[in-house]
């Protein structure tokens, strides 16, 4: 996608040294546009863990990368072990430091430079395919922004999302904003309502940045609003990402999503969840139950940065001093309330019979 | 209620000039504890506005306090019409305003002093009710408590809410935390979890600080965390005040509340709304189509203040320069996913005919 007019994508080999990667620092966002070099496993660790990068795809692209880092360090099982430590609830992340590892299985009769040139390829494969993806989850999704269009005769169709699922999420594209990009493209009219998505905001900073850069209307709202903008028709559709979907359909998302899906059954407001499909969780069946929740620091709720008159980017404290808080990441949306699921294959129901509809192949678990 | 041990309402006139009324300053906490004096009905009018007070009760008997201040300056109509338009929302404005006309009906007979007194009185009035009520909603509510707490064996009642309806949004006691306090009061475990309450923040700033100055168990949570606690069985129940409940149960409060009381039925969480009698709007009956919902500005969402390590207040920016954002300060929660109402009177069913049963009064609308 662009930034400033110019094609990137979240994570690449730096063309002049091939062991180092490069990403955008969503740390700095929207307030600073920052590349980052990440040179070993640790800063690939690092990168994942206080969220430089983040969003399911990107998570799992990063760590591939990393097990191409640990080529060059030696222990591939110790590195993925430490890479899947990270971040306990996307699915992405252990899929692809297992598919790297899977690539790497013949690697004990490889002579160094040999290894490294599998893993990089694999890790180029896993962050092609996850663009890939993502551009064919929008041309699906699109489909169902054009019925919508249809019916509203010229009018916007005004589309909520919650959290980070464009571009910035993945490698490219993105998957919640991948149809948003493509209806824009294709000179539908299109309005996004943002949710700021508390406490990391990453709607306010993330996706106001990533619809403003391309050009797409929007409005930031507070999670609070969406409920009412639903009860007063305002809104034709939500699509959110995920960071894992069992076979059952439950859909694991940043935390609040659960809301918003339970406000658009309310008001008939069609809710889709966008997701490739190395976000499948094939092992899983009742994500209430199964799925692990990450519990991060407090801090993030107490504390917030932002940027000051003068440009400085400064962080205030929020609630007095001796208040405690809690900060769960990640909430679960039950499959009942989830309209469709759009991938890469195509839009199912969801549900166990709509998924393997689209994945025949995991049919025997 | 108390701030450093030391009683205090939220209003009341200067003990050495009671032609001054002083305030807690409610924008500076929980970083500062200050008082502020209001001495004209432009004081008024701005303190009401720009929300140094804000909370159904306390704008109520803000305004009651400025129609006091209005017998110094002449033109009560005139006060008057610029106090209802403050805030478009909340009942108690207007309900305040026109008990003070009433009660001021005689007033081109009086001589000024005479006029002033009846003012004074029954501002006054207004005010003592406003906390009486509050009081006894907290003992109506502390039965429900109660009787949760009689199931839980030992454990603490977990209870949530939203923005803030303690002492701080009305003169003394509040509604929603009313109960909670007589709860605590009496030795019942109780735990509340306390939205944030963007974008003001009020959970953040008032209803913790209000919370630890009495010592009350309580965690701050992003406004997305509700769902995710409901659906593990972590909230007991759920309390809110409310800024106009119609006749037949509908009740508007802060943006926010409705997304909490659809997750409180999904999950069979009680979703209690308390509120003074004069919340009550009952010239209105369908809450959605009749409520007038304030639409405020868009900084509130694109900036935040807090403190920071130095110990100064500063506004940061939280989305990039150019993006814009949309700002409804509160929305509608139909009748039907609403518990009861708790109000000075006692607790009735959401619906028009549990109303009439406390307020057989108003049978003939």
């Amino acid at each position: 996608m662009n930034v400033n007019g110019q094609h990137y994508r979240t994570i690449w080999l730096k063309e002049t040294d091939n062991k180092v990667v490069r990403i955008i620092n969503q740390l700095t966002l929207p307030h600073s546009f920052e590349i980052r070099e990440l040179r070993t496993v640790e800063d690939i660790r690092r990168a994942i863990k206080d969220m430089y990068v983040r969003g399911a795809g990107l998570i799992g692209a990063t760590a591939a990368y990393g097990m191409y880092l640990a080529t060059f360090e030696g222990d591939l099982l110790r590195s993925a072990a430490i890479l899947k430590d990270t971040r306990p609830t996307a699915s992405n992340l252990a899929w692809a430091v297992d598919s790297m590892l899977a690539k790497l299985a013949g690697a004990a009769a490889m002579n160094p430079a040999q290894k490294q040139e599998t893993a990089r390829l694999a890790a180029q494969a896993i962050a092609d395919d996850d663009a890939d993806y993502c551009r064919r989850i929008g041309l699906h999704g699109l489909d169902i922004i054009k019925a919508i269009a249809a019916k509203k005769g010229g009018e916007p169709v005004n589309i909520l999302t919650h959290c980070n699922a464009g571009w910035l999420a993945f490698v490219d594209y993105g998957t919640a904003l991948s149809p948003v990009y493509a209806a824009f493209d294709a000179g539908i009219p299109v309005h996004v309502w943002v949710d700021e998505t508390r406490p990391r905001n990453q709607g306010a900073s993330l996706t106001a940045w990533e619809l403003g850069q391309h050009g797409v209307p929007h409005d930031l709202i507070p999670d609070n609003a969406g409920g009412h903008l639903m009860q007063h028709g305002m809104v034709d559709m939500v699509i959110t990402g995920a960071d894992r979907v069992t076979r059952a359909g439950d859909a694991a998302n940043k935390i609040g999503t659960y809301l918003k899906a339970v406000a658009a059954k309310e008001s008939g407001v069609p809710f889709y969840v966008a997701l490739p499909s190395s976000t499948f969780d094939f092992t899983m069946r009742d994500g209430l139950a199964e799925i692990p929740i990450e519990e991060r620091d407090a801090a993030e709720v107490r504390y917030i940065s932002g940027k000051t008159l003068s440009g400085a980017i400064e962080t205030v404290q929020l609630c007095p001093d001796s208040t405690p808080a809690r900060n769960w990441g990640f909430d679960v949306t039950p499959a009942r309330y989830i309209s469709g699921l759009i991938s890469e294959r195509g839009i199912c129901a969801a549900s166990e019979q709509g998924i393997l509809g689209l994945y025949p192949e995991q049919s025997h678990v």
